[in-house]
């Protein structure tokens, strides 16, 4: 019995991981089999990766560096945590993978939607999730969210740090139209209710399918 | 002015290292500005992917993950220490390049040549080496020569070992079809007073060529 790997995307403030949570929670009491990950995901190799790319010594790190570095530490999440699941037969919920690095390294930093998706590709090999659930949201409403949860002003956030936001979901409408298959839009604007019940109905469904 | 870019490889106990350390001390006798490296260089962040790589606790690290943190290494090297060398008309000497990881990870462990190359390629993007200078022996004296320098018996090498050493041989010849114009032969099987009248030979000739 083989699983199925179900990433989750989308810009910040989308509210993504508190549905996620919401729904792994939900699908255990179902009684359904569910890992819920994010990278390093505590893995020792991939924690320690990710604690020299946040290191703050690290001022001078290229961003080729950096994307080479997250590949090795998805590399190393994929083989340790997410494959032995799937093939447990669990129902792998991940928060945030290569579709990460493709809108935010990719195309919002400039280094290449096809060069990051290149070294992705080395690392995961045919691994790549079975679907991809997109949470879309105007960058300008993400942080009005987040700010909302966080008690902070909407406009202490600068205008650069929204520019860059509005050119990672750019990068997803991109991935968008590159993978039609893998990928399913959801409207993340809505009240919580609404996308939590459009994020559950539409999993069930992969679950459903996968148990026929 | 711009420098130039000259790589040193071979099989273990090709006396290389021993050969480029006399040679960049003579050159620099001859007033040519030398930088004499090999990765990660005394990098920062290289020094600190390099004890991710090491640490013997990681016994679980994947080759490609090892790979990737290769090449994130090869970058930041290239990027902080190389390239501004090259920008001030330094002759750059590195020990072990590109070419390692495509005959050790690549070949010998199974990568793949061309898979380990497109992730260096993303690393290096235009850089590769002027010329590399690759120095041929057969691994079962190159071992001899080891077990000479350190004073331990040959026959303590297990064949395991051997073999793996036979395979990077084989990947290195492998390159050498594959580049034709950029890698040179060097026989390092002769006396070592040979070996080096020839490397020498060969990068005064380079270096001469540079500032015609």
């Amino acid at each position: 019995m083989q699983g199925l790997f179900i990433t989750f995307e989308g810009p910040e403030g989308a509210g993504k991981t508190t549905i996620i949570q919401k729904l792994a929670s939900d699908l255990e009491k179902l009684g359904v089999k569910v890992l819920l990950t994010r990278e390093p995901g505590g893995i020792q190799i991939s924690e320690k990766i990710r604690h020299v790319i946040l290191d703050p010594n690290n001022t001078e790190m290229d961003a080729r560096t950096e994307a080479l570095l997250y590949a090795a530490a998805r590399r190393q999440h994929l083989v340790e945590k997410v494959v032995p699941a799937l093939n447990e037969g669990t129902i792998v919920l991940c928060d945030r993978f290569i579709d990460s690095s493709l809108a935010y390294q990719g195309y919002a930093r400039g280094l290449g939607i096809e060069e990051v998706f290149s070294i992705n590709q080395f690392a995961i090999q045919t691994l790549m999730p079975d679907k991809t659930l997109y949470f879309d949201i105007e960058p300008e409403l993400g942080f009005e969210r987040i700010g909302n949860n966080e008690g902070r002003e909407v406009n202490r956030l600068d205008l650069e740090n929204l520019d860059f936001h509005y050119k990672v979901r750019e990068g997803y409408h991109i991935l968008l139209e590159k993978f039609p298959e893998r990928m399913i839009t959801i409207d993340a604007s809505k009240q919580m209710e609404q996308v939590y019940t459009q994020t559950k109905e539409i999993v069930e469904k992969l679950i459903g399918r996968l148990h026929l």
